[in-house]
């Protein structure tokens, strides 16, 4: 592998090949140095390659799977037969050094435990965690578990915070990065056992900057450089910003828009708003990074669209050539 | 009591009577039918009257206590000698008939605690749930719990969605309010173990009009009437919305005042900016009900300032005008 091939889950996510197929040629098209491997059912991926340019032709593999992980699927079922679905294939493939990392958009409890158990975790941790970045009124902070881990333990929490700490280190490049606990207040009696758990092995800790607890407004405020929660909460505050975001964005355009003056204003605004937008919209930006597993798996949104789904290749390229995987499991070993 | 007297814990939250005795006297004097029972330390409410107008000063009554619920006590400390201090002598006020209403800004828990101790919840709702309305691009939802109850069993949250249905009757008008349970996945099989067996209970009360799982981002999307959720979840979402917003309306204000020509257009804009901020001040809109104690209990933001805690006050006299507590009794009688 001289160029960075990715492995896709084709079949992955609310649309499939349907948006999968196109948003992996369009990727393609733009970046020469990047091959693909389609994992899916030959005929349905190749239904979508539609007229495509031979020199991206050139750059896609198919790989065959009968069988998809539906969205229902429970991760303990999945562990029994997914590993010869299109995202179990995918995985694999990582596996077998056959690609650099692997994009599926598909249920996520699946891709856990499908990442699980066929590339292992690292040392010291038992359950991999979704991380990413979201903006701040500073810069911007790193928050995991985003939804792998819908019940975590206080243990499995201490391990996001070891692992959310080296990925500020690694990629935020910030020495000392401070890490907090995500709960409903700040005082030391506030929020559930495996919280308050958590803070005392989190503190106990002299390798973390440990700093407390924070609430959910503090995400934004930007003091804090990583945030732990379990990946219910996650998902959800994620989630929420995201649909709040949508709803902001909209009030904005409409705003501009209800009458003569507003439109008249709105025209000379143009600049001011499509920048804004743009702010915004790293919000909804696609792709996260499914942490602990040895290998680079990442997690795109199931309702991507085909430009949310390039954004999720292009993290998974990042993280490639970052080289992250091999960083944070050197930076364990130290841990 | 002819006019509509509110008990106020005068110590609670993190600023105690140097915000809610202002707030207090400020509300009162644009509300010339409310009086108001300030209960807390006689020194320190009095050391904030201020210079008081006799028309105000009249409608004030000071209660002593000794005792302030601090924001780190536990609620189950709080039980044990928690009645007499102000949070709690204000609950007692309006178990006594001496107030219609009551508001703090302290500890949630402990509210939570000596509300159901005092004043007793319906029967058929083992535990109070804080429930406030959140605008969305259609109208606005209810959702609840926003913190009162950390961890929740799929009882707990089957009783939230009765009261919560009750509430969008009453409140909102619906008739048959749909009804949906906060999860990580739209899919049955998503989610804890707790929030899968509540969907099971919503769904087999023919009563309700429960729709299924919605993700976080379905709040703002206004699909749903009533959003369901335990505690931890709901404050982080809460408290996530409010950071998220007070960042967008900072980045709104920055982005009209980057350089001589944003300035220009902002200064035509300056309507259009006012409204959208108008728009998602509601978001951090002060005051939440604690529903299903026998009175009415209103929580406000510990942290909130002057203008905040009047809206608290103001939401405490709504709700006693509305008799929401009396129609909530009938109507889980008829449920």
């Amino acid at each position: 592998m001289r160029s960075t091939q990715v492995a896709v889950d084709a079949m992955g996510g609310d649309y499939g090949p349907r948006v999968t197929v196109p948003a992996a040629l369009q990727y393609l098209s733009a970046a020469p140095d990047v091959t693909l491997l389609l994992v899916g059912d030959q005929r349905a991926v190749s239904q979508h390659l539609g007229d495509i340019d031979p020199s991206v032709l050139r750059r896609v593999e198919i790989l065959h799977s009968d069988f998809v992980v539906a969205m229902g699927d429970k991760p303990s079922s999945v562990l029994r037969g997914g590993s010869d679905s299109s995202m179990g294939l995918a995985i694999q493939a990582v596996k077998d050094g056959r690609a650099h990392a692997c994009v599926s958009a598909g249920n996520t409890g699946a891709l856990m435990a499908l990442s699980r158990s066929i590339l292992g975790t690292y040392e010291g941790i038992d359950r991999p965690a979704i991380i990413t970045k979201i903006p701040t009124q500073k810069k911007h902070c790193q928050v995991l578990d985003l939804g792998a881990n819908i019940q975590c333990e206080a243990q499995h929490l201490y391990q996001f915070a070891i692992m959310g700490s080296i990925v500020a280190q690694i990629v935020d490049n910030i020495s000392a990065p401070s890490v907090a606990l995500l709960n409903v207040g700040q005082e030391e009696t506030k929020g559930s056992n495996q919280v308050r758990e958590a803070a005392r092995l989190i503190a106990a800790d002299r390798r973390l900057n440990y700093v407390g607890f924070v609430e959910g407004d503090q995400i934004f405020s930007g003091e804090v450089d990583v945030i732990v929660c379990d990946g219910f909460v996650g998902n959800v505050a994620l989630k929420t910003s995201e649909g709040l975001v949508k709803m902001a964005h909209a009030q904005l355009l409409e705003g501009f828009r209800r009458n003569l003056y507003s439109r008249l204003v709105g025209a000379l605004a143009q600049p001011i708003i499509k920048r804004l937008a743009g702010q915004w919209d790293i919000m909804r930006y696609n792709g996260a990074s499914l942490l602990g597993v040895q290998g680079t798996v990442i997690k795109s949104h199931g309702n991507a669209n085909q430009a949310s789904f390039e954004q999720a290749i292009e993290r998974a390229i990042q993280e490639t050539r970052s080289q992250l995987p091999r960083l944070i499991n050197d930076n364990i070993a130290i841990h």
